[in-house]
């Protein structure tokens, strides 16, 4: 459709159109890594191999619980209703999004395995003739029951068959779009058209869908990010079928040649400039010691949650529990947490870059952009897959295969240690190896590669981890290299290669972390460490550290950038849960390394992300309030994010609230990202904090060398 | 000598005292991990079982490097010499340290493998007559070349023979110690005294050298940390051997029970509340990659270092190399890098607790304090271990076995990824599995262990870690929990159990490292993100960031406080070598999660550690400025310490440069931290910025089904 046969032009769509393709594969058997031979693990439950069982029984039988995703019947059984529903009698509206509406809080937290499931509902979001529906679908019922036209501003997020394929042939079917490429003598055979969305940069592009279109050559590479037709840029009207707007700006600017740019391992014709490295793998003789129950319930140590694939939010983790020390109660600490949104800003005011200012989750998706983890690279061996169950804009669903990966970490870290010298008795070297269970999902969204991890501890905290891989943005440049730039300062980026600027920007993931930390009612303490100035005669020290609590009592008291100079611990906390010693129960948020959004707060695209205005906020729980830009983002005036729900002000001293953290990065590239990035990470943690009545994992065994298994090289 | 016979008192001493237990031990073999059977790897250069042979032959044999540490030999002939010294013929000194006197730069680099070494030297602090002796012995020449008595503030790190165990035994023989402690009603067959160092707090204490003694109770628990005799102080003058004042303010205090306290696995009398993990392992069929010649020098994938044990540093990197990924030139990167000073400031004036403000790396020694790594535990499985050889306070040598080891890490990472769409021939899933080398110590400073981790990564990063585990310095507190505690926010910290404070606390690590990007002379870049305006008309944005470099031209440039809102990134560049497009050869500092001192900054702790008041600094190399402290640290008052050298604000630019960085920590304890803490870790890394012409790990195969091993568990 989008290969117009009269330019022979191959068009990829921005992180997006490989959907469609993908949505036309069968429900084929996943790819899956099986050891030669069978080890004694092979027959319990947990095995690997059992995975195809449990995937084709995800994909064909009954929700097993209240959270589960729709499943492919019941995608069905929405279309059909919808198809039948009297507004869209005469002609079926495009689908946005069509997932599970949660049921509410309290049906799935009074739920026990055995009772029958809440009613199942779906929330859909459709658009005919230019307006947003948003749509309650209830199964049971078999009906439509609520249908809200958006009034306020953005659109759903960006479909394929609908909106780029639309963009990309309107684009192409311009008179003076195509002159412009054949202006600059280019092959068509080879280009590929990208569609960076548009943003919102007020009354210009207003009340109506556009989009933006620019071009790349994949002559000689598959990396055709890495030769852009710099300045040149189709803005098209998705709805009206019509380019508003061509800027051509970039006439003088060569297209960066393709040396050197084929990231494939195939590809490669000589060897790296370092000796081999043998082979190594994370090994387990008696097989993983998690389990996945019932398609989505994982467990594994003391911990226990949900864990399932969302075309939005990407990897979503629902009911996290952990085992009490003591007690061996199985104990709440978070309702659900995902990625919320991600926020994306080049910094570059030129005609065609200032709109570079993605929100991936909601202009994209970041469930929708993961493809299938490659089985040893992305993940380990005994990794478990779990598939995506998504729907097309045709309101077919469609299975995204081996998205999320789960795999038990040993990485030779320490638990905890201690040593005593030989003196006394007490000559003691206790050490426990560290063994972690991670959840992964990796999103491609256009360029660039989004890792997200997360990690469980037996010691109670999970560690959240972004990790930046793929390929730059990059800007073509008229120049060779830097010693021919007039003035280098002036380059929005540094030369990564000839011809070619990495274009500063900046990446902001904001994780929605419903904290129900022992139940639902919970409070946010900002532990302030406070100087003391010591009074005369008091101390031969003049100061120290004093920690200040503060219960945050509204939304504004929890509104919070790090400080360096003035730190604080950050604590979710039950006020009715204490420990025997009289401290109430919690979890910490320990930020990692972060970056924050600079950019003016009236700025649009900061209107919009002004989710990033603070590293931390904490709201009072609406189901409503699950995406921090906004539940329609793109094109988004920014009237419903998070910093306009923040700024209501509600009450959040022991109620049930919302933790939001945002991981940032600056990214200044340099040639070592050129052609593919090596992976940058940061992460953050959820920390137990006088959640348990001491260390948890204080009577966890070492490890014995009778317990290791014996390997050796596979006989050739 | 400390166990008192009229007492029946033990005595373990804060951090140095099992040295001497060390010291006596033979020349044994250590213990060593070879799995069962014999892999293919077995016979292979690097393999583990070479092990043996390598450390008896860095124990007898003659070094191999120009830096690699003192033989035994070498010190038994600095011995001699000093022995033979006209001042010290009457009476031999307390030696402090003796180690290698490192060779000017120059040497070390215009050295070939296989030339003559440059003069052996060493350097000697010794004590005599309460005066602090700074010597240099050539080993050549075979006499003291250089004696410094030092006229400046400091003494030399603390010993045991000669301090400590005097410090304990003045106090034990104090008749108003003893009865302070039979007040209390104390069983002495189970008394435990450590010695806190003094600090300096003023003229009281200054001009001779003490040390406090603090009890504890070892009955019933090993963890005698957790069983304080609180507000006990005695306060030594360890060269006139007396008691220079007792503090006794916590009569009322009862002694924490021990219940609970014993972290030793043996000592578990039931299972963690969680299901078991299975075993797990990180295995390599073929072997490690890795391999260490003439003792030190590791060679793996494009990396090569040298490495050794210092006794006061801990671990000592040296000549990090890297091949350049295009020419497979050997770059240098650093010259020296190392753990220069960790301080650790307690947040609690009273009397028995404003002392507490250690610096451990000067006052005890991260080398001293590191005892055998625990196999499969505390390193994984195939780990190469290395020795130290250190020097008592007797002048003789001594091997502290295994404080080192050293193996490569796969935790399921990936070092970088991109997947493509289906469409258009671009269906691509290229992944390249994360493989790393950790060489790693971990310092058992008393109570606290320190992880430190050096991480080398094909990509030319290095990660440096610290991880904290061990136990808490706890107060005694009259009260058994906080309901019975009439105002809790005047407690230093949390109760983390009954009778227990956790004490607020820092660690700030302070690292050396000496960068020589492709040569000494470099210079110091700030890159600052600064926020633009845009003219009215130039962009519908209104804001952007740009890059301002910014070269530091003398020291004072180079004082950076990290700042959230002003970000920059810190380069180390060589100005003379520039890549292909014209960008200079760097390494950047790469903050993770941080931490800095609130402190007066003329409070006299901060004083002494006025190195942390800024996170990084830049200092002209100068080979006396190694330890940010100052050489001679215990007791010091501030007059040698990175704060004073960079106001001499010498030029900086294109200059020999070494960069600091400190890591830091607030410590609020939890009840999670009792009886022995969960390990927390931070780190940054040093990252290459366009010292590479590309990404040099484009071309790194991926990991394939046919190289992985076949294991089983062992038959049982």
């Amino acid at each position: 459709m989008v290969r117009a046969s009269f330019l022979r032009i191959s068009c990829i769509l921005f992180t997006l159109f490989f959907l469609f393709a993908i949505s036309l594969y069968p429900l084929k058997r996943p790819k899956f890594q099986d050891p030669s031979g069978c080890a004694p693990w092979c027959s319990s439950k947990n095995r690997i191999s059992s995975k195809l069982g449990s995937i084709l029984e995800t994909k064909t039988s009954a929700p097993q619980h209240p959270l589960d995703p729709l499943t492919i019947q019941e995608i069905n059984q929405v279309r059909a209703i919808l198809s039948y529903y009297e507004p869209f009698a005469s002609s079926f509206p495009a689908i946005y999004s069509l997932s599970l509406d949660e049921p509410d809080k309290d049906q799935v937290l009074s739920w026990r395995k055995g009772d029958p499931l809440p009613p199942r509902k779906a929330l859909v979001i459709a658009l005919l003739n230019a307006r947003t529906h948003i749509l309650t679908v209830d199964l049971e019922l078999g009906r439509v029951i609520s249908d809200i036209v958006n009034s306020g501003s953005g659109y759903p997020t960006l479909s394929i068959q609908d909106d780029i394929s639309t963009a990309v042939q309107v684009a192409l079917a311009n008179a003076e779009f195509n002159k412009s490429l054949i202006q600059r003598g280019i092959s068509t055979s080879d280009l590929v058209c990208i569609t960076p969305s548009a943003g919102w940069f007020g009354p210009d592009e207003e009340n109506r869908r556009v989009i933006k279109v620019q071009c790349c050559v994949s002559e000689g590479t598959p990396n055709f990010y890495m030769r852009p037709i710099e300045g040149l840029t189709a803005t098209v009207d998705i709805d009206n079928k019509e380019v508003v707007k061509i800027s051509n700006t970039g006439r003088d600017i060569p297209i960066p040649k393709g040396t050197n740019t084929d990231y494939r391992f195939t590809a490669q014709n000589r060897p790296p400039e370092m000796e081999p490295i043998n082979p190594i793998s994370i090994e387990q003789p008696k097989g993983p010691s998690f389990r996945v129950e019932d398609g989505h319930i994982v467990k594994w140590a003391n911990w226990e949650f949900h864990l399932k694939a969302d075309q939005r939010a990407g990897l979503v983790i629902s009911r996290a529990m952990v085992r009490d020390s003591e007690s061996g109660e199985l104990r709440s600490v978070m309702y659900k947490g995902f990625a919320s949104e991600l926020y994306v800003p080049y910094m570059d005011p030129d005609e065609n870059w200032y709109f570079k200012t993605y929100m991936d989750a909601g202009e994209f998706g970041l469930g929708a952009t993961a493809m299938a983890l490659v089985p040893l690279n992305d993940c380990p061996r005994y990794s478990y897959y779990m598939d995506g169950i998504f729907v097309a804009s045709d309101g077919q669903p469609f299975v995204q295969p081996s998205i999320i990966c789960l795999f038990e970490r040993y990485a030779g870290d320490i638990s905890w240690r201690h040593s005593e010298g030989p003196i006394f008795g007490f000559e003691i070297r206790e050490a426990r190896p560290k063994v972690t269970l991670v959840a992964r999902m990796a999103a491609s969204v256009g360029n660039y590669d989004y890792i997200f991890d997360w990690e469980f501890q037996t010691d109670g905290l999970i560690r959240i981890k972004v990790g930046l891989s793929g390929m730059l943005m990059v800007k073509g440049s008229p120049y060779y290299n830097i010693y021919k730039v007039p003035n280098p300062e002036e380059m929005s980026g540094p030369m990564v290669s000839e011809n070619v600027i990495g274009v500063v920007h900046d990446h902001f993931v904001t994780f929605h972390l419903d904290m129900d930390i022992d139940g639902a009612n919970n409070s946010f303490v900002e532990v302030n460490l406070v100087k003391k100035q010591t009074s005369k005669g008091e101390s031969p020290r003049k100061s120290y550290l004093k920690a200040k609590r503060k219960v945050a009592k509204t939304e504004k008291d929890a509104q919070i950038k790090l400080k360096l100079y003035d730190p604080s611990e950050f604590h979710v906390i039950n006020p009715s849960r204490r420990s025997r010693l009289g401290n109430p129960a919690g979890y910490k948020v320990v930020p990692g390394g972060n970056a924050a959004s600079l950019l003016d707060h009236d700025d649009p695209p900061q209107l919009r992300s002004a989710f990033t205005n603070n590293q931390i906020w904490v709201t009072a729980y609406d189901r409503s309030e699950q995406w921090a830009g906004g539940l329609l983002v793109y094109q988004s005036r920014g009237d419903d994010t998070l910093a306009v729900w923040s700024e209501r002000d509600r009450p959040i001293d022991n109620k049930d609230i919302v933790l939001w953290y945002t991981v940032g990065f600056h990214h200044i590239p340099c040639q070592e990202d050129f052609p593919v990035m090596p992976t940058v990470t940061s992460s953050f943690d959820l920390k137990p904090v006088n959640f348990f009545e001491s260390n948890p994992i204080l009577r966890a065994p070492p490890t014995f060398q009778k317990d290791l298994p014996f390997c050796q090289s596979i006989p050739s």
